[in-house]
C-alpha cells in the first residue's frame, strides 16, 4: 500500500492515503461477508478455520488493541470482555484469549453486535487518523500498516475457512452460485528456466523511513549462496497429479518423508482436500459447490507431504525460498487475485517465461520458516506477530486467488505446518543443476 | 394424554383430541424457542447438548420417518438428505446419521429452512389424521402418542440444552431476563416417612387398547421384594450440599466410589454444574442469567456419583427405584413442571408428608437401567428408542421444572450416564430399616 | 477355608489350620511362576493386566499392610517404598500408589528381591500367627480369612494376566507345553430348568463368630422376588458361537446394546478374544499355545455386550444375580477349576440337571453389581476392597478355571466393566416365564 | 573408522581391519549392557526409548537384512518372525514391523536368546567377510561400514535410553555405581569467537572409492554464504540455566517460540530433564544415580524449546549448522566421549578457543534438517536411514559423552524433535555481527 513520506503535504496526503486505504480495506472485509446468511457466521467447521464473526471481530481488535487504546485520547472500549474473547494469541497483551478451538461455541455477541463493534472501531480510527499529532504519528501510521495488511490476511482466511465450513456440509452449498469457471483442458506443457546461482541477495532492507511496508520475518536483508538450479514455468496442476494417484501414489511409502506417511494411514488421504469421487469420476468442492476437476487447473489444497512425495515421484524437488524469491525479484506481479473474483485457480496461459508466480496458488517451498540472519522480533506484543511461530512451518510464496494484489509481495514469506491443507496452496517444481 | 377409546364417537374424538395436543405440542417446542436469536440455534457446546435447530428438525424427522412416510400415501419428503442429517440414532432405519458430535457444525439447513420443514410435516400430518384409515389408525395412534411424548422429551432437552450452551458463553446471557425468582432461605427441616415394604408391584401392564400411554422400559408390570426402608420426605439442598463441600467432600476420596473419584480428579470438579465463586460467594447459573446460590432450593445439576458421595458422607443412602415408584404410586402429581414457567427448581414447601416427587429436579436412584423381567423392546426401529440404552446408565425419576405436567407419571424411567451433570438432576434419601 | 471355633482346642487347631491355609496359599502363587522366565516377570500388555511380578509383590503388600504394621510388635517394613510401589488402589492408606497403567514400568525391584519381599512378610507373618495375643486374634484371623482370599484372586489374576501377556507376543509362546486337551466334538445338547420364583433369600447372614467367611458385598442376607423363570442346563458353546457370527451377529446392530456397538465399531471386534482365523480355519489361544477351536468347549473370554447379544439373537437373555444365586444355591460345588490344571474350560457332560454352575467359565449375569439393601463397607482402607466399586460394572458367577476350588461359593459376586474380556468369563442363558 | 582402499594388500588390510572393528563395535554393545540385570532389557518406559534388549537385536537384523541375506550364499535366518520384529522402519523391506510403541511388551524371545541371535549373526558376518567375492566387496564393505555406524548409533541410544528407564523408576538405581564425578565449580567465563562469514563449503564429497564414510544426508559437499557472527566459546551451563530459571524464565511466554510455550504448559515443564528439587536444592539423576547439580557442568537433556528460550533470554540466539561446521573444520576431534567412561559432561577447561565443540554435549543448532542442494537419497530400504526424516526436526551437531570418539566428524548431522529432550543435548550461543 501507502510508501512514508518527507514533506508535510505528503504527510497530509499519507493521512488522507492511509484514510482511504482504511475505508477501502475495511469495507471489502464486510463485502466478503455479504453472501452469508447469519448462520454461516458462528461456524468453526475445524480448530484452525475460524468463524466469519470472529474474523470481523478479531480484526478490529487489533486496531483497538494497538491503534486505538494507546493512541487515542479518551477511547471507550465497545465491550470490556472483547480483549480477552477477539484476541487471538497475543500473550503479552495480557487479557488473555478464549481458546481457539471453541471460537465457534459462541453465539453471543451475534452477528449485529459484531458489526456494530466494527462501526465503532472504524469511527474512533478515523478520528485518530484525522487527530493523530506528529509526535504519535509515525508509529500510528506503522501501526496502521500492520493493521491493514492484518485485515488483509484475515480476508484470505474468511475465504479459506468459508471454504472449510462450506465442503464440510454434507449440502456443499455454494458460497456465490454463479462463480466463473474456466473451460476444462489438458494442462499446458511444462517447461523450466535456468538460473546460475551464486551469492543473491534475500529480504527486505531494515524498515526506516523510506522504505516500503513489509513484514519483521522479511527481514533484514542479507546474502544466501544458491547453486545453479531450475524451476519449473508454471505449478503443478490437477491433471499431473492424476497421474501421480494413478501410479499408487497414496500407497507407496517408498515415496514419502516418514512424518508424512504417517499422516496418510492416520487420516486416510488418498486425494488432495475437496477431491471427491461422485458417480466414479473426479469432482472437486469450489466457492460455487461441487465441480468436475479440472486437469489444466493448477493442483490446490494439498500438504507440504503431497507435495513432497509428488515431486519425489517426479525425480524433482521443491525449490526453497531463497531459489523462489531469487527468480521471482524481477517478475511483474500480476496474476488470479481475490481482487479478480474467481477465488479459484485458473489454468497458465501458452506462452515463455516463469507463469503463475503470483496469485492462483500458494507454492510451497522447501524451507522450513525461521529467522534470518540478524532477525529481531519487535518488542512488546506485536513482536508475537511472526516471530514465535518460526517452528516447525513451512514457507510459501506468491499469494493466492484468495490474496489481494496489494498485499503481496516477492518477499512475502507466508507459514503453514506441512500437515495443513485448507488455504489455497500449490507447489511447483525445482531440481539442483550440477 | 390421551387414553385410547372404544366407541365411534369415541374414536373421533379421539382424533380430534390427538389433533389438539399435536398443535398443542408442536406449538410448545417453538414457543421455546421464541427469545432465542438465531445465532442461538446452532450452538452445540458440548457433544450431548445438542442445538436448538436440531431438536426443532429432530423430532420432525420422527414423524415423517414413523407416521408420514409408512402411512401418509404420496408424501414427499421435505428434503431428500434430512433422514441422514436429522436421524439421531436409529441403525434400523438404514439411512445412517450425521455423527452427533458434529450437529453444531451444520449452517444449513438454516433456522428458517428448519421451521418451513416443520410446517410441512405439520401440515401432513394434520392431513394423516383426518385422513388415516381404519385398519391403519391403533398403530398411527400409538405412534402418534410416542411422537409427542418424543417431542415433549425433546422439549426438556432445549431447555437444558440452551442453559447448558448460554452458561458456556463467557458473557453468560439470559435466556429470559426476568423468570421469576424465590426468596433466599435457608432449607426446611428435613422429615423421613416410613415403608413397610414387602412384595409389592411395578411397572405398567402391557400395552393394550384399554390402557393409558407409557414407554415399552415401564413394563411389563411384575412384583418385587422391598426390605423396610426410609425415604427423606424432599430432595436434598443447596445449603446441605454447601455443608458437603464445608466438610472437604470433594478433597476425600473415602466418600466416593472408584468411579467417581476418578472423575473428580480428571475433570477437577470441586461444586455442582453451574455453580460459581463470584468475589467470594456463590453464584449460579440460571436461566436468567447469574444468580445468588439459594441454601433452600433443591441441589441440581450434579452427578450420580456427587449425589452417592453426599449420601456416603450423611451416612444414608439413595432409593432404589422401586422404591421410589412404591412411595409414588399414590402421590399427586402436583409440582413445579416446564408448564409453570420458573425453569428453576424451588424450595419445597412447609408441611407433612412426601414433598417434590414430581417436578423441581430429577431424581437419582441407586439402580442401574436395566430392562424389567419379562421386557421385550419391540420390533424394528421405534424398538431402539430405549432397550438399548439398558446398560450403564442409572434411573433417575419424577421429572423436574423443565419437563411438562402431562409427560410425567410414577412410572415413568429416566436414565442417564453417572457422570452426565447438564439434566436438571438432584437427589432424596433413603435408608434400609432393619 | 476355615471356620471360626468357639473353643481353646478349637482355637489353638484354628491357629494350626490358618498357618497351614498360609503356608499352602503362598506356595501356589510361587508355584503359578514356576513355568515363567525372569523377563515374563514385568509384562504389563495392557493396562488392566498386572505383570506377575506386581502381584506378587501386592499381594505380600496386604499382610504387611493390614496384619504385619497394625497387629506384629517391632516389624520392620521390608524396603520403604514398597507401601507405595506395591499398593494397588486404597486411597487409605496415605501412602499413594504407582500409576496402575505404569506397573509393567519398572525393572527394579528385581524378580528376586520381591521373592525375598515375600520370604521376609512370610517369616513375619507365621510370628504374628505363632504369638498373636488373644485379644488382637480375632481381628487378625478376619483380616488374614481376606489376605488369603485376596491372594487367591491374585492367583486367578496371575493365570489370566499371563494368558493376555502371551497371546499378545507374535510368538505365542505356551506357558506350559503340555496341557491337557480335550477331544474336539459338537456341543452336547442344551436343556432348560424351569423355577416357580417367588420371596428368595439371597447373600451371606452377618458377619459373626459362626459364619464362614464371605466378602462384605455378599452380605446382607436379604429378600428379592423373582419371576417364573428357566435356565440353560450349561453354559453357551463355542459351537453355538459360531452360528451367531456366521449370522452376521457382528454386523447387526439390532441385536447390540448402544454402548455395545459402539464398542464393536471402536475395537473392530468380529470374535472373543483369542479367536484367530489362521488358514480359513478357527483357532484360539490357550496357556499351551494355539489350539483349534472346540465347538464342545464353553465359550470364554468375551464381553457382557457380546454376551447380551447373543442372547437377544438367541430370543433368550441372561440371568440376575438373584435368579443365578437361586438356582445355585443348593448345587453341589464341583467343576473344574484352577486345581485341576487344565487351565481352560471343559465341554459340559452328558446327562441331566444344571452343569457347570462352578468352574469353567464366569458367568456373566445381567445384574449391576450394587449394594443389597442394608449393605455397609467396612471402615477404613479395607472397605474400599469391594464397596467403591459399585457402578458401572456387571455381576459375573461361578468361578472358572483358574479360580481355586475352595475360593468359590454360591454367593459369590465377581464384577467386571461390561467391556472387559480378558477373564474366563462365559455366560448362560435364562428366559422370563409367563 | 576405515578408509576405502586401492591396492590388493590394501584389500586384504580393509577386510581385516574391517573385521577387527565388526568385533571391536559388536562386542562393546555387548559391554554397555554388562551392568543390567535381566529384568532391565525389556524396558520401554515411554516410547521414543526403545528396550535395551531391542536395540541389541536390531543391530543385528540391521546385518541379517542389509549383508547377510543378499551376499552370504546359504545363510539361514536365526528365526522366520526376527525380521518382524527386529525392524525399526524400514517399509521397503516388505516385512512390516511390531509397532514402536510396543517393544517393551514383548518377553520373548528372551535376553539369552537374543545374545544367541547376535552371536549367529557374528559367526555369519565373520563367514562373510572372509569369503566374500571381490565383485560383491565393494557394496559389502559400504554396507559393512553402514552397518557398524548403525551400531554406534544404537549404543549411543543404549546409554540414553537406559538413563531414561532408570531416571523413571522412583528407586532411581543407578546404572554404573560409582561413575567418576567433576569437582562442584562455578562455570569458567564465557568468551567468544568472530567469524568473517563469506561463501563457505559444507558437507562431504560425494562418496567415492578414495573417500572417508559418511552418510548420504552429509552430501553432496555445497556452499553457503555466512553473513560474519560470532560464536561463543564453549556450551551453556547448568549455572547459567538457574539464572534463567530463577529469572522467570518458565513463566514468560514472551521468551519463547508459540509451539514451545504450548509444550511448556501441556508437559508442566519447569526444569530441565532429570532435574529435581529435593529437599529444597536441585539434584540431577546421572546414570550412577542422583547427584547434586554442578553449575560448571555443561547443560544437558533440554528441549529445542528452551534452548531457544534461553537464547532469546540472553539476547543471543542459536548458531545455524552451517556456522557450527564452518567453525568446527578445523578443530581437533578431541572432547568427552563414551571411550571415556564418564558417561556425563564436564566442566570446561579454563583457556581460550573453541572448547567441547565435539563430546560432551550434542548441540542444537537453529537449522532444520532439510536435504543438501543436490542431495538424492539411495535406492531401496537402506535409502529410509536418513532422507524421510527430513521434516520436523532440528539438526544437532558436535557429539556427546555418549557417543563414539571413531562415529563423530564435523560434518556430521544428527536429528530430533524440538520437543526431544531424553538424548545428551546442550548447546552453545551464536550472534549475527553486523
Ligand atoms: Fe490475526
Ligand atoms: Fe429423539
Ligand atoms: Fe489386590
Ligand atoms: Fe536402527
Amino acid at each position: 500500500m501507502q510508501e512514508t513520506p518527507t514533506t508535510q503535504d505528503g504527510a497530509d496526503d499519507l493521512r488522507n492515503a492511509l484514510s482511504a486505504d482504511f475505508r477501502r480495506v475495511r469495507a471489502f472485509s464486510e463485502r466478503l461477508c455479504e453472501p452469508l446468511v447469519t448462520e454461516d457466521y458462528g461456524l468453526q467447521t475445524v480448530v484452525e478455520a475460524s468463524p466469519p464473526k470472529w474474523h470481523l471481530a478479531h480484526v478490529s481488535w487489533f486496531y483497538e488493541t494497538f491503534l486505538l487504546r494507546p493512541f487515542l485520547a479518551g477511547y471507550r472500549v465497545f465491550h470490556p470482555r472483547f480483549e480477552y474473547l477477539f484476541n487471538s494469541y497475543y500473550e503479552q497483551t495480557g487479557a488473555g484469549f478464549w481458546p481457539r478451538a471453541e471460537r465457534g461455541l459462541l453465539s453471543r455477541p451475534t452477528v449485529a453486535e459484531v458489526y456494530d463493534y466494527r462501526h465503532h472501531v472504524d469511527a474512533a480510527m478515523l478520528r485518530l487518523l484525522a487527530e493523530c499529532n506528529a509526535s504519535d504519528w509515525p508509529r500510528v501510521a506503522m501501526r496502521l500498516q500492520i493493521g491493514l495488511n492484518h485485515e488483509q490476511q484475515h480476508q484470505e482466511l474468511l475465504v479459506t475457512d468459508i471454504k472449510r465450513h462450506f465442503a464440510y456440509n454434507p449440502l456443499r452449498p455454494a458460497y456465490i452460485q454463479d462463480l466463473p469457471q474456466s473451460p476444462i483442458a489438458d494442462p499446458v506443457p511444462l517447461g523450466w528456466r535456468a538460473f546460475e546461482g551464486g551469492v543473491v541477495s534475500l529480504g527486505l532492507e531494515t524498515s526506516g523511513p523510506h522504505e516500503a511496508f513489509g513484514y519483521d520475518n522479511e527481514r533484514p536483508r542479507h546474502r544466501a549462496f544458491l547453486e545453479p538450479f531450475a524451476l519449473a514455468d508454471r505449478p503443478v496442476t490437477n491433471g499431473e497429479y492424476l497421474e501421480f494417484i494413478g501410479d499408487g501414489g497414496y500407497e507407496n511409502p517408498a515415496l514419502w518423508l516418514s512424518d508424512g506417511w504417517a499422516e496418510v494411514q492416520a487420516r486416510g488421504w488418498r486425494c488432495p482436500l475437496y477431491w471427491e469421487q461422485v458417480d466414479g469420476a473426479w469432482q472437486l468442492m469450489t466457492l460455487s459447490g461441487m465441480r468436475p476437476l479440472n486437469p489444466a487447473e493448477p493442483l490446490c489444497h494439498l500438504s507440504y507431504y503431497e507435495a513432497e512425495a509428488f515431486a519425489t515421484w517426479a525425480g524433482k524437488r521443491l525449490p526453497t525460498e531463497a531459489e523462489w524469491e531469487h527468480a521471482a525479484e524481477e517478475a511483474d506481479i500480476t496474476g488470479n487475485f481475490v481482487d479478480d473474483g474467481w477465488l479459484h485457480p485458473r489454468p497458465a496461459p501458452e506462452g515463455e517465461g516463469l507463469k503463475q508466480l503470483f496469485g492462483d496458488v500458494w507454492e510451497w517451498t522447501g524451507s522450513a520458516y525461521l529467522p534470518y540472519p540478524g532477525y529481531r522480533a519487535p518488542a512488546g506484543a506485536l513482536g508475537e506477530y511472526n516471530g514465535k511461530f518460526m517452528s516447525n512451518q513451512m514457507v510459501l510464496r506468491g499469494g493466492s486467488c484468495a490474496t489481494s494484489l496489494d498485499h503481496i509481495r516477492p518477499t512475502y514469506r507466508n507459514f503453514f505446518y506441512p500437515v495443513e491443507r485448507w488455504q489455497f496452496k500449490g507447489f511447483r517444481l525445482a531440481e539442483t543443476l550440477r
